[in-house]
């Protein structure tokens, strides 16, 4: 089985320490580690009786949900097998441009949505954003906030001249849900505004259901209906609709994930910057970003057969590299076996 | 509500009758009422515990359990979300041709694919097909087997010397499973012979799972590894491939459904056959096309309004229009109520 460039992660590291998946402590996949909550597990338990029934196209009552979420109306939004799903019709959406600006490094599946309809892109590095992008023309801005595998948050007001400024924004908000609602930078108020605009959100990872396949768009109606008339019909299956309705009511458990995620954050941050050799990015979402001296690769192999702890190389950022390694934010005492087993490998390696 | 042309049926009848999903009786999806299996409900419930664990883009346990069941490498099968996620694709691999050519009537979902992408398509009459279709050229030809909504069935002398005249041929074969095995007319078996073939299943009908949404293609490895570097990579969710993993080994259901099957449609038919007004075609797949003197719209209001019974108007065939209904075949029972219904329903309006 030969190393993943992107994704099935897991399912390669078990193969290669011959263990169970529970066994495995994935690091590599930034899920909160607090889910899934119990009142999406109901919802999809209740909803196995109604497997043989077709998902209305129209997902009218996940799209009330998501509308009430975010005080936008329901025409406005469209749920979407995965965020992936969306980032394959923002490609087409692009195809009458001359192109697209992707951050540096950047989220592999951009790309792979752009080759697809062999749409140009060119990449911008995070500095240039915020000081300005000189690009004109008619192409489409794409901005990760919070980026990933940065951590990096923009403020709305670096982002908001770029409306003025390119035909098409599409802002991928994949990770903004965990920061707190007081320091989130979301760009969904500007939606009925800015016709040009596109918020790509994710349930998946602050719910912890990647399994299911659960995000939603957020752009103008007329936008949203002719992507409906792009895409099959039944794109987002019933039990990802169940558990998206309950998780984005489920305000107990987002409570519970804000209080949990920033010092389980900043405590990892600072016990990975105490090891000699590592360099942790500061992070507004809930993985973190760390330069390394041992190549992550090798870093990695070591961690999962002393430890069976798996780590995220960087393998699918090519500006990135070897020299860079990703982690989730996990429990405390989830992320002190990572900084022990860190501490211990980066000894003995540099011991030889 | 408006009337919908295409899916979401059951939610538009159950606004108009005011009463819960679980009191209409459904002929309008054509679904096994056998199931699902319970084979396949085990298997979800067992799914759910590892709901935080993304899919493996490769779906291998998926694939193998698909190659096993039609004895053909797993190289060259492809789980989807739904048989109409490959629809889009197969559009996508048509932009290099000068179009398609599409049975009338047929799906809607193929015009869908279609028009997404700006690829042009011509329509072939069943009769032609049977009679050898004189098109030449740069197109595909996409052929439905059995034909929905006619229920029709090619056997496989007539459509192999299509391979050699179209440089693609796409055979839709999403209820070919209804037919027992030695009267199936699969192409399945020409695959390794034949790279410019396609043959698109589904497991959502014929084990009642159309809510999780799962199908799967077979076709040319090249093809294959060409389609997951265009789609997203997680576009099946787990507990659809667990689902559809044991869907394939349940052969018990299977039986069950073969045996179900044959004398349930035959004895509707017939009973059909004798309200006067109505002429129901001969099918092989688990539904019936009915030319019926009534327009199938104030019929299918009719129905539902006195005894909750929802069939399938035509009007998203334009071909057929408000001359035929669909009826899914069910049980023994449902379909006594069905034809008992229709006689009084016709009585009636033809009394007044």
């Amino acid at each position: 089985m030969t190393r993943p460039t992107h994704g099935g992660n897991l399912d390669w590291a078990v193969t290669l320490i011959n263990c169970p998946n529970s066994a495995v402590l994935d690091f590599s996949a930034s899920i909160n580690p607090l889910g899934p909550p119990q009142s999406t597990i109901e919802a999809i338990i209740k909803g196995i009786k109604q497997l043989a029934h077709y998902p209305n196209p129209d997902y009218p009552q996940f799209r009330q949900a998501i509308g009430q979420h975010h005080h936008i109306c329901q025409d406005w939004v469209l749920p979407s097998n995965g965020a992936a799903e969306l980032l394959t019709w923002i490609a087409w959406e692009a195809h009458n441009l001359e192109g697209v600006l992707l951050p540096s490094p950047c989220f592999a599946d951009y790309k792979r949505a752009l080759n697809t309809f062999n749409i140009p892109f060119e990449s911008y590095g995070l500095d240039e954003l915020a000081m300005g992008l000189k690009y004109r023309g008619n192409v489409a801005l794409l901005v990760n906030n919070p980026h990933n595998p940065t951590g990096k948050l923009w403020d709305k007001k670096t982002l908001i001249p770029y409306l003025q400024q390119f035909p098409l924004v599409v802002i991928d908000e994949a990770f903004m849900d965990f920061l707190p609602p007081n320091e989130q930078e979301s760009l969904i108020d500007l939606i009925p505004d800015y016709d040009n605009l596109i918020v790509v959100r994710s349930i998946t990872k602050f719910y912890s259901l990647p399994a299911l396949r659960i995000g939603y768009g957020i752009t103008h109606p007329d936008r949203i209906k002719k992507w409906q008339k792009w895409r099959d019909p039944w794109t987002v299956n019933s039990l990802a609709q169940l558990a998206g309705i309950e998780a984005l009511k489920d305000t107990e458990f987002q409570q519970k994930t804000w209080q949990w995620l920033k010092p389980s954050r900043e405590k990892l941050k600072d016990d990975l910057a105490q090891i000699k050799g590592l360099k942790p990015l500061p992070s507004s979402a809930n993985f973190i970003l760390v330069e390394t001296r041992i190549p992550s690769p090798q870093l990695q192999l070591e961690l999962l057969q002393r430890e069976q702890i798996l780590i995220r190389d960087c393998l699918s950022f090519p500006e990135l590299g070897e020299k860079y390694f990703r982690v989730a934010v996990r429990t405390q005492e989830d992320n002190q076996r990572l900084s022990n087993a860190i501490t211990q490998t980066y000894q003995e390696i540099n011991s030889i």
